[in-house]
Formats: structure tokens, sequence, C-alpha cells
């Protein structure tokens, strides 16, 4: 079963109510992102994202539970998939653009990019990979009709990453200042054409 | 100026001659990136690069000169976009497309995803990235002819990082297993669309 922990509701508590827990929770979840992209599950410690945080141990366990149900929602991209994948397949190009986009500009935060990073991990094997995998691209595969719809939602996927990261790469640049919906009229066409095939 | 040197020909030595040397100064190569990426630059030794090589330091020394000296073959991306924008205007999607998939299957190597692993550092600068703005996005922008040619670059490198992503993270997938002229058709046509504006 997969485990729909998000950063905004976590199942274990109530969302907290003030500021400073909200952003020792998100200095938590930043530091657990950077720890188990980068290096190998069996490497990471609590203790050693509670340093990179700046807070103690036991907050995280109070927020997240143990280190498995830590990487559990670092780890998710289900909700992250289910967000990007709500629209009708003729209109689900335009509805990736302007969902990744939102999802950078409101919530400081891309729906899957962090996978990528993982990439400069000395690991062969990556249970992010492996998430993203059964998430992401399996899911697409399933969703696309047509002939190659493998190769497609792989393309997709790409696609989708490549926003993501010239966004990130350019805070400054064009795109980051460009109206959501003009990126859209530009990006998302080549997009439905891979999601139509 | 712009050095220009590549992982082929450093201009301090000759390409080596040998398995086991051209090995060695493989394994630094990939120990550098990872540090380089990963890491700022001032806490980058090279005796770390050595130790995650698998080398001494003075192999190091002898095949890339100083810690600025190896920074900049690994940072360096004028001959990778070099390589990427040699094609007219009116063909460069396809070329770039085969060309990216083609230094993936023959050198193993992606000419630009390197740039993405550097976003999961915590620096806000990163020398990396600025050289990538340098030699990619603003390069491909004076390239580009007509109205958003900033925006239009930036999407352009955008899907060139999103195929090299999507390629790293499906080893066997479809895309993987795809001939290069089949991912060209499905792939080129929407980078063309972005550079023609």
């Amino acid at each position: 079963m997969t485990v729909h922990t998000t950063e905004h509701t976590t199942g274990r508590q109530a969302e907290p109510r003030d500021a400073g827990a909200r952003s020792g929770r998100n200095a938590i979840l930043r530091a657990a992102r950077r720890a188990f992209t980068l290096r190998p599950y069996a490497e990471v410690t609590l203790r050693g994202i509670a340093t990179d945080a700046g807070v103690s141990a036991s907050l995280i366990v109070k927020h997240f539970g143990s280190k498995e149900q830590l990487f559990n929602t670092v780890a998710d991209f289900g909700p992250d998939a289910d967000g990007l994948f709500a629209a009708p397949l003729e209109a689900l190009g335009r509805h990736m653009v302007l969902t990744l986009v939102h999802s950078r500009r409101e919530l400081q935060r891309d729906p899957l990019l962090r996978v990528v990073f993982s990439l400069g991990n000395t690991d062969e094997r990556s249970l992010l990979r492996d998430r993203f995998h059964e998430q992401v691209t399996a899911r697409l595969t399933t969703l696309l009709t047509g002939p190659e719809n493998a190769l497609r939602a792989e393309l997709v996927a790409g696609q989708l990453l490549g926003l993501g990261a010239t966004l990130a790469l350019h805070p400054s640049g064009a795109t980051s200042a460009a109206d959501a919906e003009r990126i859209a009229d530009l990006y998302a066409p080549p997009l439905q054409r891979l999601i139509t095939g």
C-alpha cells in the first residue's frame, strides 16, 4: 500500500499551527531531502538531519516518527503525481505545466525534481528512484493510450523534470519572470503531443 | 578567456595511452564531478577526491594540475555547448537530441546534466551554475532570433536537461532501449518549435 503522506498532512499529527513549528518542520524536510537524495539510505541518520536542520533529533521524531517514516514522506511521489495527472488526457499537457509552475511559486517546491539530485549519488540503486519509477513513470505509462506509451511516458517525465530544472537553475531568469500561462503556451503543446501520441 | 579543456584533451598532457591510466583519469573526473557539484568549492579537497577515486592526490596533480584547474575541467560547458549547437538553426532541434543521446551512449556522459546535481547543494551560489548560465543559456539566447529568445533559450535548456535526466533515471527503460533516430522523431519537433519561435 502506498503511504500518502505529504508535506502538508502527515497523518501522524495535525498541521502545526504556529509559524515557528512550521519553519522547523520545513527545515527538517529540506535537510531530509538533501540527506536522502545525496547519501545511501543506510548512511543517513536522524542526528545528521537534525544537525543540518538546526533542530533536535527528538523534534524530528515528534513531527515525523522514525527514519523510515521520514524517508516515506520525502520519497513519496504519490500526492505529487495525483496533482500532476488530475486532468483529462486531452488537456493534460497544459495542466501539468501550470501545476508544476504553481507548485514552485506558491509552495516553493518542485513536485519531481528531487529524484534527479539522487543521480549524483554513488549508489547504483536508490529507493527514491524506485518510487519515482513506480509512482510517476509506470503510472503515466498506464494512463497513456496508443503505441510506444512507455517511451512517451519517459519523455513526458523528462520534459517535466526539465521544466523544473530550468526554473531552479535560472531563479532570476526569463522563465521565472514569465506568466505561468505564457510558459504553458510555449511548453504545453510539445508535452501534449507526447501525451496524445 | 574561457579555458576549453575537455575530458578528452586537457592541454596539460597528451591523452593517456593505456587503459589503466585512462580508467584512473576517468575515476578522478567522476569523483571530481561529484565533489564539485555536491559541495561548496572551498570545502572540496584534492585529498578527498583522491580518496573517493581510489588514487593518490599526486596522480590528480599529474593529470589535472591544481584544484582550480580540475574544477575548470569539470565545470566547463564550452566544448559540450560547441557540440550541441553545431547545426544551422532550422535543424538544431534534431541535432541536439542526437548529440545528447550519442554522448550518453558512446562516451557514457551527459553534456549538461551535472549542473542539476549542484541544485542539491545548500549553497545559494554555485560556480558551476554561473558557467552554465554563461556558456549554455546566454549563448543559446544570442543564437535564437525572434521574440522571447531568453525565455525560449531557458526552455530549450530545460528540454535538454530533461532528456538527459530521463535517460539517466531509466537506464533499463524504453528510451534507453529506443533507436536514437526514433527518440529524435518524438523529442526534436518540440525543441525545434522553441528554437524557431
